[in-house]
């Protein structure tokens, strides 16, 4: 049986050296990860375990921004399953990244951390399923960047993983949005306090970069009419954004909206980390060294549910479609319809759930819904 | 008759001081602009003016950006019609704006070029058109910032304009406009050649601050589905961007389109003019101080064509839905079907030819369209 750490705890768990798919290597890497839930081992060496996976500025600390949607008698339902997360390769929350000390002078990764890719990220995860111990996992699932990993899970490790479910992702990036990322890279970048990645030691971070780039990301993670609905052409209470001259004390509301989603970015996130994964998730691509995108789903014979958010402006709808048009193995397509965009596949909490137990009742014969319906929108 | 340069030719002239919306003063203002086509004026007053208005990083030479459109026997039939396009009031080819000589001291305005609306742009250009004792044009036509201008011609000088083909545009900012232009104009600010909007003087500008606004902006003046079927994941020829470590000199080829946009637009364009006309498109609203949108449009009298393009991600086509909708005398709304994107209002010459020359058969009965064909799709 493997040690697992008590339900919710932050845990590091050192997985050894790691070679990424280009060839550099990160010495002494440590994975961060929490569980929930009993761990049982089946016949066969299967298990009940669950793997989640975060999005890009996400953690393992699933429970939190999957609040709904994990725990005992939830969709993912922990009386029944051992949900496991692990913050990703490359991350600022416990696992190794470039705010990391490098093993050889302790000093800060920073422009010496090697670029990653979403097999990188995959395949470290898989190191920690073997120190670990578990060789077979239930079920993995996630959204964003999570689904972006969940997916390569079925492509790189098909005898490790019993099912898939998959949200709001593609099956390759899209040169749209490889192309905003590079925007929101080179906002950080253009910083002064960047200093070519290696900042971690003057004293000064690139804030403002990494708040421009999370004005940015933002308004590809909402819908228009949502973002339109909520703020409109309305000043801040207080404030006149159409005075004589421009002003950064009188504002729109949607700006202060965006300013006080970037500030909570700022506070909780590294900039390197979210260059290093947004580099990834550029690199995000099934088909690379498969034959093509379409040869690659074909081929993969884990059985996957795809789900996509109607509104989404970052992973439209359409690519959704695509993996569920040429997945090799489709349980199902779930269309979340919702004004959020692409946040909804955190925030639809019902149609989430309704999503996850259908999943789950396809995939576990014993696993009872205390929802039964599904309801499917192709 | 009016004292007009040669056809094509910029000439400047001198509006005298103009007061903004806002209760601003700029002394001393010139607009730039340039003719095509004889000018007549016929009964009443009435002239043979057709009024073009550039978007954001336009400018007065309205037969480069709409060559198809605008010349003998085109749509815009300069046979016919008189053509008159101004370079925008805050712009920087040739009119007054944040880079020109302060009459004070003949240093750069800069920072004390005051923010402006378009309704301010408006009211310049009547200046202008008072200047060159023009009381009335037979139609005003532009899209993006410059069918804000037409539109608000509409509504501010109902009198002075027979008519208006409004593309590519909405009745007032988006919240989702606001907050993408603002995190361009964040980009800009953020260069630490901005120094507060006055780096005239101090042999540097923001050219990256400008390059990284103009890569956002690229992305939304384009179509999801044509950057991704041109560039896909390609590397530019010869670059591996999925090496061992992130490098710039290895890239992917939509990085390199986007690096090739910025670069023109910062060898064109004045930073400063980027923001003041930025947040011009911030500040347009139709409802503003009548009574709110709907008021407002309603009490239009002008005859105004619209036309949106179905996969305008900046001014998604529901928009020119609403203006349709809503507009107190609707010619008719046309729809551009095109994978490009907003740009598509300026791309689209065939279709735009044919809802132009549908526009000016309409509105006047001895235009002799040579394809007397009218398309439109509703």
């Amino acid at each position: 049986m493997p040690s697992l750490p008590p339900f919710g705890a932050l845990s590091a768990c050192a997985i050894g050296d790691f070679r990424t798919e280009a060839g550099a290597i990160i010495p002494e890497v440590t994975l961060a990860y929490r569980r929930w839930g009993e761990f049982r081992r089946t016949s066969h060496g299967r298990t009940n375990v669950v793997l989640v996976e975060h999005a890009l500025t996400g953690d393992s600390d699933a429970r939190s921004w999957w609040a709904g949607l994990i725990g005992p008698g939830k969709a993912i339902d922990t009386d029944r399953y051992c949900v496991i997360c692990a913050n990703v390769l490359g991350g600022c929350q416990g696992s190794t990244g470039p705010g990391s000390p490098h093993p050889d002078d302790g000093q800060a990764w920073g422009s010496r951390f090697p670029a990653i890719s979403i097999r990188d990220q995959v395949a470290a995860e898989k190191q920690l399923l073997d120190q670990l111990g578990i060789t077979w996992v239930r079920a993995v699932a996630g959204g964003s960047m999570g689904g972006a990993r969940a997916l390569e899970w079925t492509a790189l490790f098909p005898d490790v993983v019993g099912a898939a479910a998959i949200f709001a992702v593609s099956a390759r990036a899209s040169a749209w949005q490889i192309g905003i990322q590079y925007a929101q890279i080179s906002a950080i970048e253009n910083d002064p306090h960047w200093a070519g990645g290696d900042y971690y030691a003057t004293g000064a971070a690139p804030l403002n970069g990494l708040a421009t780039a999370r004005r940015i990301a933002h308004l590809t993670y909402r819908g228009e009419l949502e973002i339109d609905e909520r703020f409109g052409t309305s000043a801040l209470p207080g404030e006149n954004p159409r005075g004589p001259f421009r002003d950064p004390a009188h504002r729109f509301a949607v700006q202060s909206y965006l300013d006080y989603q970037a500030k909570k970015l700022t506070e909780r996130f590294d900039a390197g980390t979210y260059v290093v994964l947004t580099e990834a998730l550029n690199r995000h691509d099934i088909g690379r060294g498969r034959g093509g995108l379409n040869k690659a789903l074909s081929s993969i014979d884990v059985p996957v549910l795809i789900a996509g958010v109607d509104t989404d402006i970052l992973y439209p709808y359409h690519q959704q479609e695509h993996l569920s048009r040429n997945l090799g193995n489709l349980l199902g397509m779930a269309k979340i319809v919702s004004p959020v965009g692409h946040d909804a596949f955190l925030t639809e909490t019902r149609q989430l759930d309704r999503i996850l137990r259908g999943f789950f009742a396809q995939i576990d014969p014993h696993y009872t819904a205390a929802s039964p319906r599904i309801e499917y929108f192709i």
